[in-house]
């Protein structure tokens, strides 16, 4: 391989824990993440969970000498908390909202209520274009019985397309955020393999931070220890994702993450562990050719392609769960609600009685009845309300079913036209420290 | 310019008006649009209105053999009533449900509860990649007072955004679908500027229909004149644009939308008219090349960038229509719940008297003690969810504006890097029977 050109990128990413009022610290730890940012200066700065516009324009104010771009990306009730800050102009911007992401009943979660998303950024970088993409997916809370789980992977299921259908035309391609989920969980295996998108962490020889890269550690005083259980030292949820193209090779020389409190104060920047990945782009000028690189690249490809099938099926199946327990959910409220109709119904009989046998007295305490109709009067409204609401996530659950079984079936074909030498060897992990074969199953 | 090779492609659109039990004739408009597109046999089929999946499945059925390849759409309560049927394989499909959409509670209008979207298909057309876009905008109820015409504004710019995001690597784009716009209406100059994409009626000789191209005319038996007052023959809302690549010219070689009445039946397809258009897909090899050519092609990207400007500048100022009528229904909800719970309250206070003077009698009549208690409980759930809706609407409309804000100043940047000759000359209609020179602001 030929290097001609090589520039390099910084970047960095930190799910801040950013609720006013609520958060511990919150203030002190922004002003330590704003001299930081302003002491590092690195070229992109992707952070999550900044849920107040206050907290991102005192931050915008403070970076505006060495990051003069910025975004926030707005959405849902409290917003996504998505911001961006770069040294390197912001072209245009693009926001793609979950379809799904909890429940808004499910306030003391409060996924719903931040619209979670993913921003888009579209950056010049010299004279490549590079999509810088940040996003932070519905919290897991149980992992044992993790009811959001068919959420979360409809959630990286829309995250994979989106970072697919708009990076066609990128040279290069960040993804940094917290995406609530394991290395090798469902979601994460799909997002990589699908976008063929490499972790900072996998990909690099020099690591400094916490073991095995965690990112939210055991050690941290704003974490309760129980809420680990079974994983005593931590787990790693945050990540920086990057991939070149056919021009552009990409590397990440190397990666470190914070280890809990911030150098000389009694605290950390946040609940989580702030990531920083150091990025190399070359210009791209393949060095092996011929036909022995072509028949590798086609076997390695039929192997990706038959991984994908496994994968896509594991979260259709995924999906499909989901499916059954919300259409139990919409059943049950609409049997809640016919039974409300029933009860209003029985009070409209009884208020009728005195009306119809004018000699007769009232057959039930005043107090009782009016008490019993505003009773089912909520009932009926919030069965409706719900039923609504159910109807709206299967919709979406259905959609993305069909997504992924249209998806199925082209990755199929797609296969019968590949060499299958190497279907039985696919493997997980791209192999590190190999150049980037950014896989696109649409090519 | 040397044409090397050419595809024909046949691209028919239709808003079905399929409102199962509410729609007039609904069956049988569905059984003749069946058997046209059986008969007619168009390569791509773009649908909109599909409301229910039993008419889709059943349309499915019966193009099985001509169209072997449909998607349909989800989104929604109802659904986005989005479907495609396709000649060509689908390789994949993605759909983004616009983040406004109407309000729940003009359920009459009904806009709120299909989830508007817009669905991509990406289709393999001979060696050539043709990205498919179907949506459907927000209804226009009332033209002289459009309460809807900010979220419409919007959902012209999440489409432009969509498109421009997803179609870098696509050799053709169609777009097909009702957009509920006139032709010079600002989100449909948004679109077109914005995307490059081009207007079959505008862009063709051969043109074959009603008069001005209108697709919802006053002849139709299932429309009310009186809806379309002041345009007493009709409007044109419905549309199939298109856009080439640099390898790819498309030129629209025929236009046609039917005129009222199927041949032979009582009544039309629906009350919106069909639209079919014959394009042309050649690949590319620019002729005319030198300083000359790149000189004019600079001026004309310098004088459409200018028209941008000013067109999303327009675009803000609606938005911003928009958000301080957001923030005016918002404030509104808040202080009439801020009254509920006043008087709330007050019921409290009532209901204590009895208990903390055992003497006295209640000084208020039960019942009435009682609805109003229910009332207040009513007003304050009522506002409750309006406030988080309307919340909603608010981070919806600043993050358009935030978006529009951020490319106005990129745009103008990128300005001042182009020659100023023609800045004067922005002109609004892409120049007819023009090879496309579809512009991407960011290239």
């Amino acid at each position: 391989m030929a290097n001609t050109d090589s520039i390099g990128i910084r970047v960095f990413s930190l799910n801040c824990w950013g609720i006013r009022y609520l958060s511990k610290q919150c203030c002190q730890r922004y002003a330590r993440i704003g001299d930081t940012l302003c002491k590092e200066e690195h070229d992109i700065v992707l952070l999550q969970e900044v849920w107040s516009e206050k907290d991102f324009l005192s931050l915008k104010k403070k970076l505006a000498s060495c990051h003069p771009h910025s975004h926030y990306f707005k959405s849902g009730v409290i917003g996504s908390g998505l911001a961006i800050f770069s040294k390197h102009r912001i072209h245009d911007t693009f926001l793609y909202r979950y379809s799904l992401n909890g429940y808004p009943y499910m306030a003391h979660h409060g996924d719903w209520f931040g619209g979670k998303a993913v921003g888009l950024a579209v950056l010049s970088i010299g004279s490549l274009t590079a999509n810088v993409y940040v996003t932070h997916l519905h919290a897991e809370y149980c992992r044992d019985k993790d009811s959001y789980l068919p959420h979360r992977v409809v959630q990286a299921w829309e995250l994979q397309q989106f970072v697919r259908h708009t990076s066609a035309g990128a040279d290069v391609v960040i993804l940094g955020g917290d995406l609530n989920m394991h290395p090798e969980d469902l979601g994460n295996r799909l997002l990589r393999v699908y976008t063929g998108l490499r972790d900072s962490y996998l990909e690099t020889d020099k690591f400094d931070g916490c073991e095995d890269g965690i990112t939210l550690i055991a050690d941290n005083p704003f974490i309760r220890k129980k809420d680990l259980v079974p994983f005593e030292k931590g787990i790693r949820i945050d990540y920086i994702l990057f991939k070149g193209c056919s021009k552009t090779a990409i590397f990440c020389d190397s990666m470190c993450t914070t280890k809990g409190c911030i150098p000389e104060h009694p605290f950390p920047y946040s609940d989580h562990e702030a990531l920083t990945t150091e990025l190399r782009l070359v210009s791209h000028t393949p060095s092996e050719t011929g036909r022995d690189k072509q028949s590798k690249d086609q076997d390695s490809a039929a192997g990706r392609v038959a991984e994908l099938v496994d994968i896509v099926t594991e979260a259709r199946t995924e999906v499909k769960v989901g499916l059954h327990c919300a259409e139990r959910m919409r059943y049950t409220a609409a049997r809640t609600g016919a039974l409300g109709l029933a009860l209003l119904f029985l009070e409209l009989a009884i208020a009728v009685v005195p009306w119809l046998a004018p000699g007769t007295e009232q057959p039930f305490p005043s107090i009782s009845f009016y008490l019993l109709a505003a009773l089912s009067f909520a009932i009926l409204l919030t069965t409706s309300l719900l039923y609504i609401f159910y109807t709206m996530e299967l919709k979406s659950l259905q959609g993305a079913e069909d997504q992924m079984r249209l998806a199925i079936g082209s990755l199929q074909e797609k296969l019968r036209g590949l060499p299958l030498a190497q279907l039985n060897n696919a493997q997980l992990k791209p192999p590190g420290g190999q150049e980037p074969s950014a896989f696109d199953p649409e090519e």
